[in-house]
């Protein structure tokens, strides 16, 4: 079948003909072409998440900067970010369930990238467990890739947003600000094409991003108090957390500002402040964990500040002691 | 807040705090508002599926008939759809995780009926053991509901569509074209506020459909060689569970006019052949399952044919000898 078909042409069968050989062989009890699928959960139980990319909100085929969405991008980031959430639970990915609504006119070959992109993903970020289990395919105005993920705890207590305590060290792993200012610049009038190598580099954090699945183990592994993913940016997540745990989290800027280093280029010729991208940048999938203050950090964790008394703070998150004049990102008002 | 408020009026945890106390408590480990939530896993296997409603495809906000979809009839389709999935691998379901897109001018009011009526179908269709424990929320141009659900396996094997053998009997648990019929009804031009109750009824099935999900697990126990959810019509759906056993499916017509009885009236005003909706149409949700010719048949289930050699037939699924000239829905063509 030639390259410009588009998925108009194909019945459900034939479509799923083409995409399921790109997504390896799943090791489970049932896989993909029943009703449901069967899955392995060794200690009793499962950690389980949705989450949803919809096109011109979560992502565009063709940006301002000239740079087009490739499916080997959404299926990328689709992976990414639904594993991200099992990775903030402590829990190791175990299978995707994937929907996909598709406009008519879509290329056949963009849902193959979007395969291959799933497939790369999981493998390149260390989820060697998780495998897609099953799917949906549907039709649709606009593109929308839901995926469903799950996790094993591997006998572990879930590490949750609510256990942070006065005392405990607030710590990152990963990175902060990349996604945020890759952004910038995918929406930026400056051509994608003539950047130099890094900040291409800086525009692939968003299309797609590497949350550090080693840490989120690790960390529960290392009797973290509480854990989120900063899928929203530190402060907004920073709040939550505050606000589950009943606590306070005090950020110490200079433990920070080397975050902005690698975004000074960028901030430059945008005009923009990496400030606001390290403080307010979502996207770039990192953890925000917290640690009983005896403990040394585990390996990839760095130290940013500590948990206050809520009541002996201006707010529940406060950088150098000042309420933060960065908000970051509502999913649901964009 | 007043009733004609939209939801791009209110922030993502706003709108989490107007559904989440609308779904009832989740018995689980861990429930919604952390990253991720955990459910139990008893027999140590997890049963999972997702399936989606997209806007205008898979409903309509308002039909041809008058008929307006509400919020309540959407959130119980979704839990309907899903939990057949489940139900028809002899499971029975344990959760729901949902993701939400949603237009700006989408009234608050319609997302609070959907989340009603995801707990009521939940508790009338007796998935007790099933709550929402998570979800995912964004923008988009037109309304899409996607649901993951999860179902424990009760130490049982899971029936597949490959079991069936030759001299199996074929069997049908649940409604046929009921759903076919009251899809006809609401797009056809007869106003719905005029339509007598029992036309009414059939409207009902397409918007709240009824899939029985006591027949799944009593299946199951019963020792079904194969089983699968009715989802896009009798004829295509037993035609993958032939293609899946490697066998073909001899369907005894006799045995199933009793379905076209209530659908008589319908027929008739609409000018259409009952029979097409009793063998080609799907969204009851209703099982279609494969017994071993000793056993009878469960209580619920009504025979409908038996299992022969693929070889030794014009097709892989014969409605009296003969090829039937239906063919079901295809998601992705619709």
């Amino acid at each position: 079948m030639a390259e410009h078909h588009t998925v108009a042409q194909l019945d459900e069968r034939a479509l799923l003909e083409r995409i399921f050989p790109r997504l390896g062989t799943a090791d489970v009890p049932v896989g993909p072409g029943d009703d449901a699928a069967v899955i392995e959960a060794p200690d009793g139980r499962t950690v389980i998440s949705i989450d949803t990319l919809v096109q011109d909100q979560d992502f565009r085929l063709e940006w301002a900067s000239g740079y087009r969405s490739s499916g080997f991008d959404v299926g990328w980031k689709c992976a990414a970010q639904n594993v991200s959430d099992i990775n903030a639970m402590g829990a190791v990915p175990t299978s995707l369930v994937i929907s996909l609504t598709l406009p008519g006119n879509t290329p056949v070959r963009w849902v193959e990238d979007m395969a291959d992109g799933l497939r790369t993903a999981l493998h390149e970020l260390g989820a060697e467990r998780c495998a897609v289990v099953g799917g949906d395919l549907g039709r649709g105005a606009v593109l929308v890739v839901t995926a469903a993920v799950t996790g094993d705890l591997q006998g572990r207590a879930p590490v949750l947003r609510s256990g942070a305590r006065p005392g405990d060290v607030v710590a990152v792993g990963g990175s902060l600000g990349r996604a945020a200012a890759g952004l910038a610049l995918l929406e930026g009038t400056s051509g994608y094409g003539g950047m130099p190598p890094e900040l291409q580099a800086l525009a692939a954090a968003q299309s797609r991003p590497l949350p550090p699945l080693a840490l989120g183990p690790r960390a529960a592994q290392a009797g973290a108090h509480a854990m989120m993913d900063i899928s929203d940016g530190l402060i907004r997540d920073a709040g939550r957390l505050a606000r589950a745990s009943g606590a306070a989290l005090a950020l110490d800027y200079r433990r920070l500002d080397h975050f902005e280093a690698p975004l000074r280029q960028a901030a430059l010729m945008l005009g923009a402040d990496p400030r606001h991208w390290v403080l307010g940048g979502g996207e770039d999938h990192g953890l925000l964990a917290v640690f009983p203050p005896a403990a040394g950090l585990p390996e990839g964790f760095v130290h940013i500040g500590s948990v206050a008394e809520a009541a002996a703070c201006p707010a529940e998150v406060t950088v150098d002691g000042e309420v933060p004049d960065v908000l970051g990102w509502d999913h649901f008002k964009g």
